[in-house]
């Protein structure tokens, strides 16, 4: 076989604020030869996380990614070659494969993707992916919206947010999403049916909330946290439950972040704040990914991928998390 | 009969930071005559509590205090005279009475205590009155602690925090307590059984707790709020559960307060925060107070009770419960 060619992204630097292209270097090698019970994985579509941010700068529920590894990243991809005999080639996996085109995995935290021929593959990384479970368990599990009820949610034209919004609805919830443009504003009240949108960058978000929100929030999903959060607590009820999914606004802090000014609204209201992580749900993906799926060809469900194209382009793109530009699920073609 | 004359406390100004003299307004009245329905009690015990703070100054979980009115606050004493079946002559009450030697009500929200003759009058505003309730559910149903686990709880030397600490060794936990001198430190260890004690005063919260909580914090009930919290999110395990009783550091502050800064360990951590009120456990009451009896009479719970003689001391009173001079239950004798 012809010898090839590794193209990685290797961590150079923690971040301070935005990642900067000095953060990470560009490097290649030549993919080496498998041991016993390893294979090759050609990535085909990386996984960009608004968590990625953390993980470049210190240890959180992973330890930090070593300065000069590959960057640590979700992915997906088909197995070339294969000395492992659980993983065969040509099969689809997907897992924290990193920002490179090819992986030497021994499986450890990789899992085989279904084949299922009218999917496209990206939907691995999105709706059937740990996206999708995060806003299937994150929502319900942890928010426990009932109908009638008023959901909001944060980040909502991203990939957890815009399906949140949508499982709120089939709920049965008024569901209030908070996003930072019109357009994005236009897409969840138009196409996904949230009942209502808040421009965070053009309106007072908490003097829009109380508009929009008129019979107070009883469930909010939080993915921004600062003081889109605190507006929320200054208008939860009796009993509201706050999903704890992230806290967007303060990944690319370089002060340490202020917290809500508004945590005693929890003892007024006796209310709470959870947070969690999707890959405590791991176990129980079936469920969700039946779920989703029903909802999903019965048309109850949408979701929307945006693709950058190019390996080289990774760095810039993930930047698309933070500054608001992405809308739907954000992955890189490699 | 004479006429009685009522001397009372009314809420004077707004107050900012720590009670000022000039923030009540000492007033005297003749008692009017009692309507049908109405009973006169004659007040012997005041309660001082932490969110009296609060209704002095906005609306919280009650009404702010109007300005002009008796200040709000929880008393007991015995009933001088009744046009009210369910009140008579001699019956000891307790309720939100104020702060004034004369109140008339109508019955609701008063409650007849108990004849117990070997209890102190007193024991009615902390063992088996609010702070007990409060202690009892905020740990057992907000934090839910196990054997073996670690509590830790702030304000550990006041009414409540005395009393969480002695369940929670009940319950089985390690218990550390935060207090605010060496005295009260050798108090809770000395003579309550806490595991450990820190003087947030002389000594670095976080590193005490990081040497005092080996095995990290499982169950926190908060009264303090502020960088207490922040110390105690630093450190919390999996699956850990604050209860949020109260946030005494924040109820004189003159800026807007600053939240835990560290709130993103809820997630790192699949941790929540949970506020409560005791005013949601009255219906389940007489489980606690007899879960409490029993265990003062075995001895596995003291509680300490710190009385102000004379009703012309309250507004100077209340500031003990926020310069950490007081300990155990503060109380005036009117």
């Amino acid at each position: 076989m012809t010898e090839r060619i590794n193209r990685q992204w290797r961590l150079a630097a923690r971040p301070v604020g935005m990642f900067k292209d000095s953060d990470f270097q560009w490097t290649q090698e030549p993919v080496r030869a498998l041991n016993d019970g390893e294979f090759l994985v050609h990535i085909e579509y990386l996984s960009l996380d608004p968590t990625n941010r953390g993980w470049a700068e210190r240890d959180t529920y992973l330890p930090a990614v070593k300065l000069g590894d590959v960057m640590r990243g979700g992915a997906i991809g088909i197995v070339e070659e294969s000395r492992n005999p659980n993983f065969k080639t040509g099969d689809h996996v997907s897992g924290l494969l990193g920002w490179q085109e090819y992986a030497i995995s021994d499986g450890t935290g990789v899992a085989k993707l279904p084949e299922i021929p009218e999917l496209p593959l990206t939907a691995h990384l999105g709706l059937f992916g740990h996206i999708g479970l995060t806003a299937y368990y994150g929502l319900l599990d942890v928010g426990l919206p009932k109908a009638g009820e008023t959901l909001v949610v944060s980040g909502a034209a991203g990939a957890v947010g815009s399906l949140v919004g949508q499982i709120g609805k089939i709920v049965g919830c008024r569901v209030v999403g908070i996003a930072g443009s019109d357009e994005k504003c236009r897409w969840l009240t138009g196409e996904l049916g949230f009942d209502a949108a808040i421009n965070y960058k053009t309106e007072n978000v908490l003097e829009a909330l109380k508009r929009e929100c008129p019979n107070g929030i009883d469930v909010a999903f939080e993915n921004v946290g600062g003081q889109i959060l605190d507006s929320v607590l200054a208008l939860i009820n009796l009993g509201a439950r706050i999903s704890l999914c992230g806290m967007i606004s303060q990944y690319n802090a370089t002060d340490r972040p202020q917290g809500p000014a508004n945590l005693f609204m929890l003892i007024v209201k006796r209310a709470r704040i959870q947070g969690f992580l999707v890959s405590d749900y791991m176990a129980r993906a079936a469920e969700a990914m039946s779920k989703l799926g029903g909802w999903y060809v019965e048309g109850k469900i949408k979701y929307r991928v945006d693709v950058v194209e190019g390996l080289e382009q990774t760095p810039r793109a993930v930047n698309k998390l933070f500054d608001g530009s992405n809308q739907g699920k954000l992955v890189v073609k490699v």
